[in-house]
């Protein structure tokens, strides 16, 4: 089943039924492979890069670990060895393989790994109870969908390591590259706020509880930075002039010789990006992706901005729903680093390791990208990744005092 | 000069004279250094350490950069090649050497370096238009302060990496643990507070602009967490719980085969410590020291609470002042990433490299430690180091909602 | 086809003609992979290893640029880009791929991999003028036959780098592990003696040019090291005695945490083996197999006897050609390091890269192993591999004064 | 006392007493210091580079351990932690401290470890029994010989790892570069030879047993490789044409940036020389000094000869005494592993490990350099170090066939 033929976001919300909502879920996961070979779904290409593979049987081992093992105490696994390969990082779910050796284990082949989906699959729909009723079901879709933008990443990222540039999909090309519709600012005045989530609706444990933050009065960006500004940056000596940058950044700008977002290219022609349909020319007006909280952080000091804060995006947001670019297009780097928000409790066991002990060293990110998959954008939606790191379908809005 | 006959900080404080204020810190840096050998002066014992030698010699060539030079055109100085040698970490001040090689570097000797002090010190007390009104001179003397806690905490680390742990000076045994006055928690009710500097005294760029901020209502320790304390988060299978540590400090913990603060060793008659007075027993009741963030926070997830931030502590300090043990006793970790204050803006010029491009992969640390030099403590004061680095003198002091 | 159906080595030597041979060798190369899944192709668990989809596709671009493209101007590539990812390390036939990244490329697919040879193939066996003069389609079989030693050999630590330690072929286990049948020690007395290839055969450029050495009297063992006599070894302290070891031998043993062959592992049931048909007992009386030269010198050492010479294996060799286990069960580490015979000089170009660079910091290995195909064996014959490397089918035979 | 003024070698050869022999040695060696400023004895460049002072530890300890501790029940040591501190590699002689470390020690003091050397000499020469009958002692002389070219050879590296550039001693420049006295080949006949010592003096126990060896027909070059020469070779490119070099060379010519011996430097002047004097103009004439094994061989390769096997080279020393420049240049790169001679046994005991345990992945060099102190040359000498290491005062003779 191609991607496009799916059911859009606004008729997976309407459903009723969290089995429709299980089979629709599951069933995006595969169509995301449709376009791949058997080759493509064993490789990591880094260490940050797990296996397609991987991502199709860890979804799988998250609802057989925490729905049907816990519920169903006479469930037999397919292969008892699958926990120790498939948990991610789950300490408190027991052993688990060297995350670095991922990208080494050629068995169990693609066709097993689709054969455990069947059968956890057959086993979850088939629970005596329902899943209706049962919360972390929920979050394991919620966990799922996260996957499938990595997998889509991850992807990206095997594919464009091979000298040959290969494409993951002729038709996706300009998908990934909608048109930036950035004009002026929006202004927001002082005042004390009320962030992060207090609907009875699915949320992270991480976007709650909502508290209040005081707001200076602040303007933000109608838009996304595009790919002809970046290209001004670049031009105007950006990757070379270390004022711009925050000393680690420069440090990484010059280890590892970035002079550019990292799937660009530039040939005889001018420059090229690496996208699902293999290499294409720059698209001016797409908002940049692919770069880094250092890079989007220099940009904005060159041009005399700053990045925003996660309470700024958040207000920003929920009083003008309708700014441009919001989601769908690029995560956008704030200079929020990635903390508890005040009176936050992680839940107890396993699940409690899903957002709370990666509090430290990343910074949030807001919004959403083109790889996110329907119905998994929120207005609270915290995402965080380390500062140089530029794999994602990252992007850059600005914000000034 | 010993330390001990050096004036004391109210003394310092009050001074009217920038001149003598200047001699005094240059003093001070230099009795820091009385009870070293020749040889202690040349080493770094891991890439965090500077040598004592290089110390002193980069604080007066900052003095000759952003002073000396700029204002007497006719200034030679001693060997120009030390600009290359001395400059940290100023890109926009020219070439400099490479922080790795510090402890490779055997001339100019110590006798040397002291005579470039020297040579500085006349040129900047002779300046024709004397030093008072060079809000420079100022900075360039609370810079020196800060390396006089570096100076401190590095020669501790250059000591204890001898197997013989000699000691720095045995009359400083005491003076480094302090009896922790814990006696229950401070509470502050939510609000709209102002934090930052509004002065028009010294304070460093990062500490301003003051801005508002809402803090809802928490409860803040009266005292610091002794080593009576962190000795029960040990014995306690604190080093062994992964559940009790961020993901980023579990993997350090591991890969450090960390099990105690760094200076930490237990033999057949328990724990002892290393201290500027060599190995001694662990004082049960001094407030635990050289910890990094990571093993605070995992204290403080173990005690069933959690790391303040940099407004709660600020706000606490500037309503309870005589809240024991908030300087002079340990630096203390809070939970707020080290990014700009709202609306900050840092000098232009090589200068505003000093703070602004640091705000990345660190953590806010508030108060000050035994080491920190007389007249050096504020309450806007804000001190940054990285999540796994513990050579310094931190502490932990809990918060709660 | 199944490899046990493949035609012997004696008929292979006896075959007139070279296309003939051809299409054995080929074919042969072809059927070692007919256990693998197309998953096991890709993988490269370890820098020494290349993944079989790139031995299949090297051995091929080795004919097509030393062959097909200076013999046949109208050659037209399959796909040019091929020649950069398939040229291994032959400076002067061009840039290529960066050795580090071979196990992350993956397209072209197996399938096409697979297209390539028979393109390849069709066009060799169509050469105008016949194979049968060339010599360097005698050189790339017999390249082809090494790279289908390290297939073997290469595969075997993919799989058990997967914690699942999936079989390559189940009706393999025995095969691998020959009994031992060394019954004493064979006596040379002092001489010269002339070693080295002086036929009008095939040998490499490194076993030339013929040449005399001075040989001590000397004995050696009639055959190869058990697996009982090694597991003697490190029951006896092996492993943890330093005395035993090289120095450099002795870090790596403590920095691998080195405590037996690389394929050994103990659980409750004792010592077992990962074989080419999975994890299966240890058999006594078998060679023990997979030990680097360090272990070889060490088990020699605790012997109280020491490894051959190149001249020394060779010499006995000659004067005793029924000496038992001397090709076809393991490689034998000699005390030779891989240097130049007196008056060798490599062929001018890319192909002169084949041998001559290597020759420094790795060990000459003499025989043959379980793994080495049919008619590549020859008592000339120099294998060489750095001291520390045992994924390799290497045991042990020892020498005496 | 200056080192010119110190006896020559032939004084110190016809010496009768040892007690003489080992006042003259350990003088020397501290004659060698007499250059240095107290901050230069502590510091480790490189991993290779040992302290001044720990040399001047080590050779101290050398003698406690092995002869003071053994013949002197009633022997007291002067600091019981020097043991730990000052054992080099000598496993079987107790725990020691770790090598990366040494020159992280700031303690014992300079001063304390010239006392420790007095402490020692004191009572080395009032053994009762006298020094005259001790093998172990010739040894401990020969070894503290060996850690005088040592002392000088990582004192160049530590003075040149300072941007500064400082010399030694400025006496010394010209004494480091005789001129070089090439004048064609010497040829010797192919045959049966006896290598190796087979006299009743000293020598260290790699020298022996002597044995025969076979050497085919070749001529040897008349004297050293000239910087003329080498020039030329850098000027043809010889830092980049891979053909030229071993995989392994190429590898780190690319990885260190290499083009050129390491203490040579390009200026605006042309080539310069880091010397004992500092940084002076190449001289043509003089051998060249500081290549590696990977350019000696590469040189050889351009140049279209080889390097010597050490049994040439001592061949060729025992047939030619006279032949320019054996001995007091530059240690001469052979293509010989330093391997056991057949029949090698090393002693029992810690003193085994003195030369025994690093018979792998080194190569022979022979002669003797600048560095090398009076006395201290032999025919049969074999020193040995790593492919890529070029600290050493190596140079280059020729060989052909």
């Amino acid at each position: 089943m191609a991607v496009s033929s799916l059911p859009i976001p606004d008729q997976l919300a309407r459903r009723d039924s969290l089995s429709e909502r299980y089979k629709s879920v599951r069933q995006y996961t595969e169509a995301l492979c449709a376009p791949l070979e058997v080759e493509d779904y064993v490789v990591s290409s880094m260490p940050d890069v797990s296996p397609t593979k991987w991502h199709l049987a860890h979804t799988s081992w998250f609802f057989e670990t925490f729905v049907l093992k816990p519920r169903d105490a006479a469930y037999v696994s397919l292969d008892p060895r699958y926990a120790f390969l498939f948990n991610s990082y789950y300490v408190q779910a027991g052993e688990r393989h060297c995350r670095a050796q991922r990208g080494l284990v050629t068995r169990p082949t693609v066709d097993q790994v689709f054969e455990y989906r069947r059968y956890v699959d057959e086993h979850m729909l088939e629970l005596p109870d329902g899943l209706d009723e049962d919360p972390i079901v929920t979050l394991g879709l919620n966990h799922e969908q996260q996957h499938q933008e990595l997998l889509l990443t991850d992807i990206k990222h095997v594919l464009w390591t091979n000298p040959l540039r290969p494409a993951y999909d002729a038709r996706r090309a300009n998908q990934s590259q909608p048109p930036s519709t950035f004009d002026g600012w929006c202004e927001i005045p002082e005042g004390v706020h009320r962030i992060g989530d207090d609907t009875t609706g699915f949320a992270f444990d991480n976007e709650r509880p909502a508290h209040r933050v005081f707001v200076e009065g602040f303007k933000i960006a109608n838009g996304l930075v595009t790919n002809r500004e970046f290209l001004e940056f670049i031009e105007d000596g950006g990757y070379s002039r270390p004022e711009l940058w925050l000393a680690a950044g420069w440090a990484v700008v010059q280890a590892d010789k970035r002079t550019a977002p990292i799937y660009w290219e530039r040939d005889d022609d001018g420059w090229k990006e690496f996208t699902f349909a293999g290499m294409t020319a720059i698209e001016s007006d797409a908002p940049v992706c692919h770069v880094s909280y250092y890079e989007a952080d220099a940009f904005a000091r060159w041009a005399g901005h700053r990045l925003p804060t996660e309470a700024e995006w958040e207000v920003a947001a929920l009083n003008f729903p309708g700014m441009p670019q919001l989601f769908c297009d690029r995560w956008q780097w704030t200079q929020s680093a990635y903390v508890a928000y005040p009176g936050y409790t992680p839940p107890t066991g396993a699940i409690g390791e899903y957002n709370g002990k990666w509090m430290s060293d990343q910074w949030v990110l807001r919004g959403s990208s083109v790889a996110t998959p329907p119905g998994h954008s929120r207005v609270t939606y915290r995402n965080f990744f380390p500062s140089d790191t530029r794999w994602q379908f990252t992007g850059i809005r600005l914000a000034s005092q």
